[in-house]
């Protein structure tokens, strides 16, 4: 035997773990070691750790030495403590074989229940209960799910239909019954022979009747599913290593299937779509716990508080005794972990048992309002408030909502599983959602239920709707986790994967048909809705001021209009950190005036076109200016290539000719003197302005005029001039002079005085790697990390779509350094940057404009290093914000 | 008067000066200063140091406190040390004012002779000389100087006439003579008079009759002239930075015009041009300096070493005494400079005066010959001989003469001013010259004679033609600096600058006919002529064997083809540093292949494509292995995307439909699919071996197929396997399991043990960045500074070329960084590449293929970075060789 420990014991008051030990233990296993610390009941077992899973793959898929022997030691401990026998059918121990990884991967993982059962086993069984009905019904499901899971036979096409599913429903035919539960225990028995003989038919084997082989294949069966292609996608898009592995937990089984004293459900310590102290959950009666979670049979109400038809009848009315119990634990664990918690626990023959405790999934507004009651009721404190709140998630919180004013076409109402509102076009399959979404659609996934194999339809989709399940389904679970909208358990629906369409009433809707979901309401709308923006709540507000109290990082927006800027004003921006100008010179007359410029032959020429451009330009700073009163406001001068501005089609050429009086030869004959064969790398940014300073002067002179008016009527304005694209310090210099003297002579002009800076993006690698000596120029840098990654990797962001996916599949690259900033990379190069920069000014300020500065990992990052602010799109400056402090909290530095 | 010295004194034995103090005093200052330090005779005079010109520009065109009083007192010991004075009638001293910078900047700079007379003292001068011609020829020739440069006369536009010169003419013509020389004493009264009214006329000044008002004019000329455009031009092309100043050389005049015991001439105390141990020069009688280098008269010989024609008469037969005096004196500067001497005297009534000594400028061959003879001698030791040689000189020696054999129509004969071999198309103007180079055209560039302003145009030209002026002549002393072929002096032809025409006897060239110069002959040629590989000469080799036993650094080239390989082999490659593939998908059949690779619509039908261009694949690296064998071959998998092999014109894409048996349709769609906005950072590189492994298989069997067969054969080959455009480890990792597991088969197959590597291009930024990560899986590093200075610049080569040529000029940046690896940006890379690598793998390989690799600064840097070895075109190989060895000397380390 090795030195090692592989196997942790569990019992009430008697754990080998705990709840810190999660790494170690998994999730499920670490918590159920808790709960039996904290003399809550749960049935006994024990864990094999997550090593035994990384060294079984290590190690060619063998177990280690000495993991045999541990588990017969526990297993005995096991026995001793149920005073019952594995395989002994005069006084049986069943188990449960569950998966548990570090973090929750909601039904992605398989698990067996009733093991350790065989004909001889069921019969003793059912003369131990006295229910022999019971006891073959638990030896059916355990064949059916080892069948299933261990011996593969279920199939890989979730279209296919499951063999046993077959005989079942062939079954109840020939038996002319409904439900499962209306099937005899003769029924039962001969369907246990159906199976196994169907076993031996696709397997060539006869069905496992040792218990302790049925044991090993479980424990196989679930360090299997870690790696099945379900869990390997769950794994990427929630990234999460596969080096972690899963525990397995090896728990007694108690019933919830013995009659009708008997039942099974889940719950949450507080409501997870808003967050509302209610305690919430649903079961079923005379049921094992799968039932509830897969949604087949349509659960009840634990209490009043979510009762919504006077023909439920809750837990608390049915089993007032342990339901009184249940109250008791949810809080004592509630106040334990200090979180909301969602539990699922069995009731056999009146008898509470606790059989998963772990801190809940919920929408952004639950967690939000949530972690504010709980500082509130003195359980948290402030930071830790903060920590509870993912960034990422409060993006479901900003976004818009069906405007209530709108005429909406209700045509159906199902459970408000997953708050938010979605417009899209019908699908019927996840592999439909796919494809349609990578189109560009948006689809609206309507499924009669959703499995583990949906996951990726899921996670595409803009909303979700079921015919069936509750709110504790796995559409309404995985649903909330993504923050995608979702209304579950639609019963009026009659969906037809078929003739792919869904009938409510007598309407029938199509493939491609548009549909609107109101996840808040659960109301299934016709066609498209219009939205409006959310109004945040009170919760929101507290804490997002907590967060600004604590955060150092300032947060700026990027924005190109008024517009923009007042939303993102509301949404708590300090400042602009990007405004483009090249927006601004598409619109309207604009365009032409731009074209006339590139088309002139010479300087003279350009500038009686910029002349044109100057008061639209002038009225755009205004209104960003205004609208950003006090704050400073970030404008980059011209950065794309002129070409950006010609057509290229023959037809809007010769319109652009006719327009201009010019001939098409000379229309094309410019298209074709501007063509570059690399756009993103050619002449554009600070190199234009370089050739054609009356570009860079004319937008000064617009900044400065506008900020000039303003300061005039009293508005505090703080430009500051951002130069593109600068790899060389004699660049921002030359650009600089031009700046100042431009803006220098407007000043004098207008007889003001305003305080106005000059700076440069740092977007190419040579400008951070000689950062020290453009600081001297420079009176601010932004990290442009969008080009700064495109160039540090050398990814056209145009082009890499094509190999990125696949390098994010293959693993080669963990995230899309687009989306989260590559630290090891690109982040070298913004800290060079910075710590050059300061070298030469010690108190350069820095910022960061690229898409980057609302993912809240690449926030963390500017914060530790040190910059100033970051600048984001609008609707991610609260995400910005809150990851600004959630940095601040973990490196107070 | 302040404590700083502006204003150096210098006179026989008695100087201020020295020739280490180059940077003050400028070259020809120093040179003064140690010329009369060595008791050789120089006329008394002073320097004006580099430091007033500098404080003059930084001060706005002010000089500094204290220099008046400093030049007032030098000039009075000037007016001691000759026993006459500056200004005075009755014994006047006159001075010449000259540029002198610290490098020799030839013809770029303003020079005024005869300064400090007027009317009066001409009327002196000619008495006290007894000479009035000569005085009055003096006069004459200083108003013209005057006008001309310190007044500003002189035209812009060079096409345009000289107003004195327009005036000399109507005077010649008017008095019916030919020569200058031919003009009386009357007649240059009057001309002096006519250029004073034509001065008053364009100046609305009189002409400064003050002798001091005049010297400080010709110094603020001077001055002034180091910011014309033809010497920022020139600092530009040879990278002098604009900082460094020039300095003003005052010394007193000696004539060599008094009279035909007076004469002038320059002269190279070894051949310039082959290098051979004679002394060498030309000199004209009665004349001044500037009639010399002008070459408006054809000057002498001054001994029988160079005379070419019986009517030529030497110096050494006219003038033996002196001549004698000369041999001594240019004996006594070589020895002490140790080495060869380009020097200037003047003879003034039998009295020789020596007016400057430099290291005079020479051919490659001449460096070469020049530098190993002075090792033979005991002049200098090795390491300072193969210092002596510039690297980038080699290439004119390197590269192809005319086929002897060839048959040449030759049509005119000149003097063999600059060798090389050259052909292209006539051009009569420097402009024209730069416009048709631009586009690619091979000029020839035909003058009367050239002059400073047609320096670009010389610049760009294969070869350069003159009518008039000597070998020491501006366009032959212009020329060889460049390395361009020239030959001079080519008095047969006729040019007609006005047709654009050049006639030699009745035979009449137009502009863009093809014509071929001989700059080693002579030899003026109609049409084209075919090249032959140079041979190199002893001294070459030996040179080459010294640079070798020093350098540390080992030199590669970058080939292709075994024809390629061998030629750089013989050029003293020492392997394959980059073999790139994808130009061998091109050749013959191997394109349909290719094609139909790229058409395949999945991995069998890539195989099937693939199985067909293996054979072409093993053949080519089978040739270039054996061209190397024994040495080690570095060959990089395929590198661009796919849609560089199709085809984008109509006509070729139908072309290719009918060839492959699709549908144009289909081969459109495949193009459009493969379209990217910027090629340069899309699917190429090692993503395409990702994407598409069969490829990286195919190649890596190739090449150990070729390399198994011929270690069979007894040949040692050395493969190193180079996977491109690698940004991760992952990357990296994932090709070399491909590149591993097909080579371990093919050894198996073959059954031979063949020693290969894997490594990797370190050309994307991120590489460099994350090199310690990439040096676990690489087994050498190979910087591809190409593509690492596109990305870390955000330059596109094929792009570029619209700003670059901008930036150059306007000095934003200093050099093109595609030609000389930008140091301080690039190069941290790739020494933080280099740390980074060996962090990780202490020995690790590490070389350079980008075309720095054949950049002698580059080579340098590469030494100091702690390459193992730089990889170039076979033609810059020795040019490496030598560079590395220099490196070697100048940083031991």
């Amino acid at each position: 035997m090795s030195d090692k420990k592989y196997v942790y014991f569990f019992a009430a008051n008697k754990a080998e773990g705990k709840a810190e030990m999660k790494n170690l233990l998994g999730g499920k296993g670490a918590n159920l070691a808790e709960m039996c610390n904290l003399g809550v009941p749960v049935p006994p077992g024990f864990t094999i750790s997550t090593e035994v899973c990384t060294a079984y793959y290590e190690n060619n898929r063998q177990y280690p030495e000495g993991l045999e022997e541990e588990v017969k030691a526990a297993l005995a401990k096991v026995e001793e403590e149920q005073g019952k026998k594995f395989g002994d059918p005069s006084n049986p121990l069943l188990f449960s074989v569950r998966s548990g990884a570090r973090v929750s991967m909601p039904g992605m993982m398989d698990t067996v229940l009733n093991l350790g059962i065989n004909e001889e086993i069921t019969e003793g069984l059912a003369k131990l209960s006295g229910n022999p009905r019971f006891a073959w019904d638990s030896f059916r499901r355990f064949v059916q799910m080892y069948g299933d899971v261990v011996l593969d036979l279920k199939p890989v096409n979730k279209e296919d239909e499951d063999p046993f599913e077959v005989i079942i429903e062939k079954k109840k035919k020939d038996r002319g019954v409904e439900l499962d539960t209306d099937l005899t225990t003769e029924d039962l028995k001969e369907l246990v022979n159906e199976f196994k003989a169907a076993i031996k038919e696709k397997t060539g084997k006869d069905f496992p009747e040792d218990p302790m082989e049925q044991l090993w294949g479980a424990v196989g069966a679930v360090f299997g599913s870690w790696m099945n292609d379900r869990a390997i996608r769950y794994r990427q898009l929630n990234e999460i290593p596969s080096e972690w592995g899963t525990a397995v937990n090896v728990q007694s089984m108690v019933f919830g299937n013995m009659g009708d004293d008997c039942a099974t459900g889940v719950a949450f310590t507080r409501d997870p779509a808003t967050g509302k102290k209610i305690f919430y959950g649903e079961y079923l009666v005379n049921a094992q716990g799968e039932d509830v979670v897969a949604g087949i049979r349509t659960p009840q109400p634990i209490n009043s508080s979510t009762k919504t038809d006077p023909s439920q009848v809750t837990l608390e009315e049915l089993m007032p005794v342990p339901y009184k119990e249940l109250v008791e634990i949810y809080k004592k664990l509630e106040h334990h972990y200090k979180d909301m918690q969602d539990i699922e626990f069995t009731i056999q023959q009146g008898k509470l048992y606790m059989l998963q405790t772990r801190n809940g999934k919920r929408t952004a507004a639950a967690a939000v309002r949530i972690a504010v009651d709980m500082v509130e009721e003195g359980l948290i404190d402030k930071n830790t408030a903060v920590m509870r709140v993912a960034p990422e998630q409060l993006d479901q919180l900003l976004h818009p909502m069906f405007d209530p004013k709108a005429e909406k076409n209700v045509v159906a109402t199902g459970l408000p599983a997953s708050p938010g509102a979605a417009t899209g076009r019908i699908v019927f399959h996840a592999e439909d959602a796919e494809e349609w979404a990578a189109k560009g659609e948006d689809v609206i996934l309507v499924r009669i239920e959703t499995s583990p194999e949906d996951i990726g339809g899921m996670h595409v989709a803009k909303g979700i709707l079921t015919q069936r399940g509750g709110m504790t389904s796995h559409a309404a679970v995985v649903a909330r986790g993504m923050g995608t909208c979702c209304v579950a358990g639609c019963g009026d629906l009659e969906i037809s994967y078929q003739d792919k369409t869904m009938k409510v009433g007598d309407k029938v809707f199509k493939e491609g048909d548009w549909i609107s979901l109101d996840g808040s309401t659960g109301q299934v709308i016709e066609g498209k809705v219009p939205t409006v923006d959310p109004e945040l709540s009170g919760h929101f507000g507290t804490l997002m001021q907590w967060a600004d109290d604590i955060r150092r990082l300032n947060v700026r927006t990027n924005a190109d209009t008024p517009h923009d800027a007042t939303v993102a004003r509301n949404f708590g921006a300090e400042g602009i950190g990007l405004c483009r100008t090249e927006h601004m010179f598409f619109e309207g007359d604009r365009i032409k005036a731009v074209r006339e410029m590139i088309l002139a032959d010479d300087e003279a020429g350009r500038r009686t076109a910029l002349e044109k451009l100057l008061p639209y330009q002038r009225e755009d700073f205004y209104g960003i200016f205004k609208a950003m009163s006090g704050l400073p406001v970030t404008i980059r001068t011209l950065d794309p290539p002129l070409h950006e501005f010609l057509p290229h089609e023959d037809e809007n050429q010769q319109e652009m000719a006719e327009e201009m009086g010019v001939s098409l030869e000379e229309v094309k004959a410019k298209v074709e003197a501007l063509h570059e064969f690399n756009p993103m790398l050619g002449h554009r940014g600070c190199r234009l302005g370089i050739t054609y300073p009356e570009i860079t002067e004319m937008q000064a002179r617009a900044i400065m005029e506008a900020a000039c008016d303003l300061v005039k009527e009293g508005v505090e304005v703080y430009p500051e001039i951002m130069i593109p694209l600068v790899g060389t310090k004699a660049e921002l210099k030359n650009q600089k002079a031009v700046v100042v003297a431009t803006a220098e002579k407007v000043i004098e002009e207008k007889g003001v005085q305003v305080d106005y800076k000059v700076g440069t993006m740092i977007e190419v690698p040579r400008a951070a790697l000689t950062a020290n000596e453009i600081a001297e120029e420079a009176e601010f840098f932004s990290f442009g990390t969008n080009d700064l990654t495109q160039m540090t990797f050398g990814y056209s962001r145009d082009d890499a779509g094509v190999f990125l996916k696949e390098y994010i599949a293959r693993g080669i690259l963990e995230n899309d350094p687009f989306q989260s900033l590559d630290q090891s990379g690109v982040g070298q190069l913004v800290q060079m940057g910075v710590e050059k920069g300061r070298q030469t000014k010690k108190d350069l300020k820095v910022g960061i404009c690229g898409e980057h500065g609302g993912d809240p990992k690449s926030v963390v990052f500017c914060h530790q290093t040190g910059l100033n602010y970051v600048s984001c799109s609008p609707y991610r400056v609260p995400i910005a914000r809150l990851a600004a402090a959630q940095a601040q909290i973990q490196f107070p530095g």
